[in-house]
């Protein structure tokens, strides 16, 4: 059914498309299609044209077979902090208000140059720096948050309205509303992806998300990217005799009822596919890497917004104007301690993490909360910003409200496509039996 | 004489234009004959409309004297790697021929804001990546480089084109030029001013970097990007009874003689003056420094220059491809290593900077080599730049063949208004007694 074309991933269109069965005027149809059907419910973009992108369509169909990209076709929701040459990017700022520079973002230009249709910007929170939610709502459940600041890609490849969109995570922005909206959410490791066109928040913790509906669809983006390991990613991983660590981490107080059956859910399933599961705890001297992934986002964020706060101080939030006037009076030395205490833990954790297949441990606290003021909390994700690991959200498992819950899988730097290997078999074990299937 | 404003530092003009005594349009205007005048001789615009200078700077002049800012006026040369709303970016890039995205830097929001006045384009190598020069020639002797990548901006503030300009340095792109065109160069810790908007190389070194021809100038600039120590540096640091250490680097075999005699002039000056004057070396396990940068910078350019290389693969440099297809075949291993290395460096350097009022260091090997094919040797300045310390190039010797030779002082991360002040007093000697005096 051409209708039901919107419901396929990335990877599958591309071989209907290949083949010959579909162009891509018509999936592009049947993605504006359910957009238009749940964008009242929705609201994920921030700004779509569908007589452009029917346009763009109809120019991707009349490039030869031979000269079309590895992307050909694949429809891509963009969170609006990254540069569209095409369509506004405003970064949910009034300072930034019909703002249209006509440039791509680095991640933008190897994304149309191998054939990928962009389809419009989603919604963000401020600069993707603020937890305050965008007009977003979750598609599981519209009276709760789709999570943040990636809120309207994490709806939208939720919602089936994109098989794949961007995102960014500086602290959570990613892996959250991938938990949130029951999808696979890819935080690669730090600049493995470039940041080019990207807006600012830290250097040093800002990082390209990824989201689709499965594990394929982040392989051939990271095929895309050229994020490669030093040593190709096995082939055929199974789950028998793996090795697999639970780690609750130092915030673990925060978890409530729904990840905590969701990580004991995880261990006996894959205890049950013959996986050993062991678990470990963090090295005591690195229990305050959260405060120091404080230190260094408000110190950075002090650099970062001084541009719009020397322009339009009283049109950007309090919480960044907090930062350029460094109203927690946090000194250089601080700064530099917590950026040097990060940049040391960074080796020793690989080190911890190295000795498993994946290292599982929460990607939120609970499922969605309720309400879209705010876009939830990111205490377990930012961890592992700060020691720019690879993480991948694995949906699957329920909460007591019935909404998604995933779980992160962590592996060492520059192991992204091995991490991608594990959750792909991990996450048919936590599609399948985790007890969460999407409904909408 | 209103022909010789061009002369004047950004802070003498602005006292002018205080007092009322000179007009920006008259300032523009002088400017403009004096490039007209030498733009054949050193050609650092790559991109320069003078009408709009001059439209530019009767705005200003209409803007009334309680709304004007604290650079109301001052000229700056933008390096042509940052991005300008109203002129072009082209990177001095094939492939970014005629790009004029509408949208400034982050850098050039906060001079804007200030009452600057962006000048023009000044010329870069390719992305500011290459060492193979652009157009422009050293002011001080047309058959020699200017050095780079920041060429232009180096060269037009070292001819009395532009009082201050913009430069980047991931390597040695700020302080060499600085060197190279006998003016003072400022490189300030890696983000204490934004790179929004700035072409990416490599994130964890690319840092903006400032030039003028007196430090008061740069004090200005660092007012205005808020970059403050955490304690306010002396108001009137003294030489006699200050402490300096000399330090010759790893690299010393790279040094000349005009490098050698400028080391051993600087130590007797300031020891005349009754500074205690060391000599200290780097410890032994910090010798790979160089060879740790050069790896990081390999591979992030792997990440940086995807783009340009998915879209016009045959428009970019060797060099930039051989990144991106890793042909120096750096393992992630090697590249965590070396990144790992530099990052705990940084602290171990910072205690030992911290023993002196400044680290006394070359900027280069020596004077501006004969040619403009290629842009110098960096060895001196990327050591700094790894280790995300504060630079000054602080001018005044004078090489073999009576070009200018530069030394630069170091301090801490973040001690870079300390840093500034006492450059300010070294540099009253040095420019005196250095032996080396502009006649352009």
């Amino acid at each position: 059914m051409t209708t039901e074309l919107y419901r396929l991933t990335a990877t599958e269109v591309l071989t209907k498309v290949k083949a010959g069965e579909v162009s891509i005027e018509d999936y592009a149809s049947s993605l504006l299609k359910r957009i238009e059907a749940r964008d009242d419910a929705v609201q994920a973009w921030a700004y779509l044209d569908p007589a452009y992108v029917i346009e763009q369509a109809k120019a991707l169909d009349a490039i030869p077979e031979s000269e079309r990209g590895p992307l050909h076709g694949v429809a891509i929701a963009v969170k609006d902090v990254i540069f569209t040459k095409d369509m506004p990017t405003q970064f949910n700022s009034p300072v930034y208000t019909n703002n249209a520079p006509k440039v791509d973002a680095g991640s933008i230009m190897v994304l149309r140059q191998a054939g990928a249709l962009i389809l419009g910007k989603t919604t963000t929170t401020e600069f993707a720096a603020t937890t305050v939610g965008p007009k977003t709502r979750n598609p599981h459940d519209s009276e709760r948050t789709p999570g943040g600041s990636s809120s309207g890609s994490g709806a939208a490849v939720g919602d089936f309205q994109a098989p794949v969109g961007l995102g960014t995570q500086t602290g959570g922005s990613t892996i959250r509303p991938g938990s949130y909206n029951g999808i696979y959410a890819f935080k690669p490791t730090w600049n493995a992806i470039t940041r080019e066109g990207q807006k600012i928040y830290s250097l040093i913790l800002d990082t390209l998300g990824l989201y689709a509906r499965s594990v394929d669809d982040l392989e051939l983006l990271a095929d895309t990217f050229m994020v490669f390991d030093d040593v190709p990613a096995p082939k055929n991983f199974s789950v028998k005799g793996a090795k697999f660590a639970i780690l609750k981490t130092m915030v673990w107080p925060n978890a409530g009822p729904g990840t905590s059956t969701a990580m004991d859910k995880a261990t006996s399933l894959l205890r049950e596919r013959g996986a050993e599961v062991e678990e470990i705890a963090f090295p005591d001297h690195l229990n305050d890497l959260p405060a120091w992934h404080a230190t260094v986002l408000a110190s950075e964020g002090r650099t970062a917004f001084l541009p719009e706060y020397a322009v339009a101080k009283d049109k950007i939030s309090k919480q960044l104007v907090g930062h350029v006037e460094n109203s927690d009076k946090i000194s250089r030395k601080a700064q530099l301690e917590a950026f040097d205490k990060i940049s040391a833990a960074r080796p020793v954790v690989d080190d911890i993490l190295g000795k498993y297949d994946a290292v599982i441990t929460p990607s939120v606290p609970d499922e969605a909360p309720l309400g879209i003021a705010t876009t939830g909390n990111a205490s377990f994700c930012l961890i592992w910003t700060a020691l720019h690991t690879p993480v991948v959200n694995v949906p699957g498992f329920k909460g007591d409200n019935g909404m998604p819950i995933g779980l992160s899988l962590v592996a060492p730097r520059y192991h992204d496509r091995r991490l991608l290997a594990v959750s792909k078999k991990v996450g048919e074990v936590f599609e399948k039996e985790g007890g969460w299937k999407s409904s909408v």
